[in-house]
């Protein structure tokens, strides 16, 4: 999980424009996959790129076209060519380090930045993942990061071929795609908020660092989701003000469905960062409470037995006159002060309830 | 109490409007209860769902209908085809994690969806149940997850017939309803102030770990109020903007009150978190208080004692040529000094206000 | 001093305009004052209630109406009869929960719900009534819920007839209530403020437990004056605003000024808010600084003589074979070792800056 | 410095337009200075004030007049009468705890209140005076609590006559005082901000309680400040947006100026405070640390020798039949056994990191 | 790095349009350098300020002149007067704590105040230099602080004369300057955030001072560039929203481009600021879990050995009649029952978690 994207130096004042990958190193070599579909029927294709062609022809069939990798600049200069895209546009796929937006370009081209964040089982940790959908009248392109397509579920969709998805214009498509990483967002919130609430049952019975460490962790992935979802929320509300993209009818109360649950997740991550704060004041708490017994406890032993070693030391000095030490009951006189002062002490330190 | 609704991984990217359960599980058959009413007369009946005739006739009655179970997506598809439901808004009756809204439908139907928060006696927790609201010209169908009706109090009232709740329409029924849920979060708000009031005593008198555990748990069902009932007060602006649903103007003063009621019950949220981060750090602040006065007691008693018994194991020395332990007045000397030290220390330190 | 009202469960759900009184158990019988004046005159009454009569006359007097005492439906509603008034403002009137708001009633009546807060010295506590207004063309009501009558001030001012106060219309006795609960407020937040600055001396001298719970009862205070207060701003800017009411031009600079003071005193009771908070982190961070300083003195005294006592422990021993025991000046070097090892010891960690 | 202005219990419910001096007891004659000025020339007097004569003459000269000192009643009257000045207005004059805002009146006039925020070298602390402006077509009359005229700058470039300061019209004086007070508070903040620069240096070296005192009082000057400039920052935006005063169009670029820089000091009065909070959250944490090096020191020296102290004490017993004792090398095989018991707790402790 | 300028109490109430520099002291003398170019080439020159001649001719070239070093307020003055700039605009250049604003001038001119953010590897710190653009239809003036020239990355662009650079107007030119701001920005943030994940690292391992004065020091450069960054966003706001200056067509998608970096910077500032107070809370916790496992082990031997040594204090005493000294396996005994007290207490505290 990295947060923060970081511009390297040399990269300050470059011509905007310029095709440069910024990103993660990736070792794999970019793939296309392509579906086109009509109501009726779909064909799947791992297509080759087409050497700078005309964008799909309005032949009454919707393209979705999935590039993974964007890490290969000569690639998507050349899809950019194909579909006649601004070199801003291009660049913004290639920096993987954008904040989520949504922009009408030309043509009746819309363009969404996105971030989709998952939990990577392998790694242990949370992962971000840009999404870039470009979409026209009769295609939709998205562009992602890694090689595993996270448009699978919607190419499912299309190959079952129930419900509006094949009939609903490419709009549809694109927001089946937000709600699919909206999805995805929503179990990652899920699984923070069981380790939260499995936190909650070690506070109870034996909070120690590693409980700390934890909340930390956890505080630290829901910051994480914050900033990648809280832009997500703005986007949505573009999209529906029909201030971007153009949506069939169809998809409107899908649209308005995503939206709802973005707000919920949102909320959720508000309420689950105020509960670890919680958390956290609790285990200070607790583990303050804990040291205070602890520290009563010693004052309790050292209060009684410092005075009664002091009386044990004096009776055992080498002084010559000491007439009691001579007398015939002296010892066992000694042995009931000591008895005395230590119960006096304790009894009256008790009553001053200072342990 | 469960702050955080858990998406299954399995559940990323299915088709919207597929008819799904998610919630709870619940071991009961869903069960209908439908009442008909005009000015003057009412009629019950614990029907059957009649099989996809068309919705109820402009007879001049008023049907309530409520639907206790929301888990059997069959009935829920039935109960569609009856009142002509998109799938969407089955989709949403079905899923129990919605966050609370207010849509407008077509022909004239208006749709809410509620969340109510109340105090389990029997878990001894705070549940939350979602109620959807769907109603129409002549009719209110509510859908709730419990076996447990909440629109008793309703029922109860229309039975009585007093005041306009039989006259007013449709929308004075789902006031009625928006109503008697803040009631009952009002209620446990009511409870959970109380609990925070007996804690205060016990702050004044004894804090002790449990007391924190306490204050974490109120804090967290705070939270999960407030979680609950920020969106409901949006709710209900848009429905007192006119935006969704229509009104009688019998109902305008009723709903103005609802939304008067649940801002303060906003408020009180607000103040009672705040009181109770107030009470955590005066809790933590009084445990310090307490066991700096622990430390400063064992201080007093070991500064004191400490050079003593170093004392008294000097004059224990075995050493041969020790000149005081053979005069006369040796010992009573060793005790003078023992006591002009100790007094003098504790003296000279109280002056340092150490202890 | 009791931030939240609790509802009763057993209200839940129980029908709007249902006539009952909520709120604290009063024991005076409700009584009721009238005074009618023109720009010339004053009439006072202690009146008995008209037996439903109109409302009064428009003959050219303006008539305030107090009532004190809202703790009897019967009366309100006889009240409410007089004056026509609606059962949901009846309602608001007998439920002493309310969150202050304006509203504009039919028949040019408008109608406030009014927070007043004052310190009671007999309960050594702050305490909060409501205050209902309602003002038509010629007349003003004001229902209180205890005995003193919160309008005196207003009164003694219609008897010197000084200024506008008589010709000025109802707005204006309406603004000139709204002051005095305002200037009631001011001067309780004064007595806040005026114990927090004698914090900061005690803080300066001898923080100890109480001055710990003398900061959480003011905030506490602080939070119940925030949460009365805010509301009344919003009602302020309702009136302000045209939105609420009808005042006559007088009027106009008048309600300015008490909107500004309303401004004033909600922007204090933030800022002492800070304050206070600001007042713990010092005592908690004293009360640290001061553990510590004990801590460090435990920790030189103990360091230097636990080893010395170990020393005395083993020259104590009853070995045979223990030949420095018989040295000639064995004892002086025991003594001369000793004092070594605890300068040494004193000098080498006072370096070290551990004590 | 009195963050809080305490309005007197008797206060409550006073008429408003009553004159009555709230504010500071003064103990000196309330002076009135006056200038007037044309582009080409400029006549000072330190005048009496006029029996109730009619405002400036619009003779092409600009006034301004300043009153130092506001606690004569009598004396606001006066000029009340020669300005026309409504009751209300007055009243805002004399009470010195006013918020700061800006009004329209009637006849072409102008009203703000100011508060300048200054730091009195003789008191050590920072001072607030309220400051009333009142301008029309041809002159400015500034209120001002004590006995040092804020004017004085304003009045030495009227003198110099140079820039835009004789000929912009009275607007252009008052924005001139507004720039005047905002360099004021300016450099008070900057004082405060030079103090938290050297706070941090103490940090560094030897934070003591002297250094939170400082940090709580800092913290208490920026919440005044807060509580004066936010409200000006109000002012500002009303004057900017034309809702108040007329400003010639040679006034405008200044004011935008000044408005930008209040922004400036309200932004940099947010961040010197999140700095005190993070200096204050280190100061606590530093002393945290180095008690606990203070307390581990201790366990290392308490848990090395309070063993070899028993050991001691067990060999200075006096039982008969102690064979050690009288073995040839008991003595060196106890020393021996001491040793390797103290070097093994050590080794073994500080493997296992605790001291 | 100094986060708040300080203004001298002398400054106050001076005249606006005063030309004199606020601001560091700096050691060079300031130096011009321009460059101006048409589509096809691009000329230098390293020119001496002319004599106050006319602003550049409309003959097809756009001029990009920098001045470097703004603390020679009449080279100042004489840019003015070559510029037509008014007195307030040249005061904005040379006082360098202005707050970062936009602003339309007469004369189709724009002017820009903005905060360049750096981190000086010399200094060690982050540095905040203030930079002025003021540009009309065919030149862009920037006057810098320092001597090192901001708009080198620019001019190399030029040089180039790759993309749009040389045609888009002097618009673009400013826009590619903010781009360059906003990279060195977000290079900076990189290098805290780096720094600040290396720190989690450290607090896994070993937490101790130099961590905490760190985290501060994080956090204050946070808040400097929170400071810096706020106002910049609302600088873009204005440009974007065509209020201040033209902008070609050509420069908007640039312009969106530079917006949306902005807003992700502040973002991730703010992200970056709440994970830093988290890490602090980890910091105090984790310490306070080490003091607290010192504490108890200490707790655990004292409370052993106390009550042995006791013991052996007692059997040490010098009395007559003390009959188990001469048993004959009372040695024997008395180490038996010191083990057992040993032990028994070892368990039974144990039990009681005591440590």
């Amino acid at each position: 999980m990295r947060a923060f994207h970081r511009r390297k130096p040399e990269s300050v004042g470059q011509s905007p424009g310029l095709l440069v990958y910024v990103g993660q190193d990736r070792d794999f070599h970019p793939t296309l996959s392509s579906i086109s579909f009509t109501a009726g029927e779909v064909t799947e294709a791992c297509c080759e790129l087409p050497d700078s062609g005309p964008p799909p022809p309005d032949d009454g069939r919707v393209h979705l076209i999935n590039i993974m990798g964007v890490h290969e600049p000569e690639l998507i200069r050349r899809v950019g060519e194909w579909f006649r895209l601004s070199p801003l546009v291009l660049e913004d796929i290639l920096d993987t380090s954008q904040r989520p937006k949504a922009e009408e370009l030309d043509d009746g081209q819309a363009f969404l930045v996105l971030k989709s964040v998952d939990f990577s089982a392998e790694k242990g940790q949370l992962i971000e993942e840009q999404v870039c959908v470009l979409w026209g009248p009769n295609y939709v392109l998205t562009f992602q990061e890694s090689a595993a397509n996270l448009c699978e579920p919607i190419i499912a969709r299309l190959r079952r071929g129930k419900g509006r998805i094949r009939t609903a214009g490419p709009g549809y498509i694109v927001i089946a795609l937000l709600d699919s990483i909206m999805d995805r967002a929503s179990v990652t919130l899920g699984k923070i908020a069981a380790e939260a609430e499995e936190l909650e049952d070690e506070l109870a019975e034996n909070p120690d660092e590693d409980t700390l460490r934890v909340i930390y962790r956890l505080k630290r992935e829901i910051l994480f989701l914050r900033n990648a979802l809280s832009p997500m929320q703005e986007v949505l509300t573009q999209l529906s003000g029909d201030e971007v993209g153009e949506f069939s009818e169809a998809s409107e109360g899908y649209m308005r469905d995503v939206r709802d649950h973005t707000a919920k997740v949102v909320d959720e991550v508000k309420t689950l960062h105020d509960l670890l704060t919680a958390m956290l004041e609790l285990h200070i708490s607790l583990a303050g409470m804990r040291m205070n017994r602890t520290i009563k406890f010693l004052t309790g032993v050292a209060t009684i037995f410092i005075p009664l070693t002091f009386l044990a030391g004096v009776w055992g000095m080498n002084f010559k006159g000491m007439p009691e030490l001579d007398w015939e009951y002296g010892y066992l006189a000694a042995l009931g002060i000591m008895t005395a002062v230590g119960v006096g002490m304790a009894v009256y330190f008790a009553k001053r309830k200072l342990f």
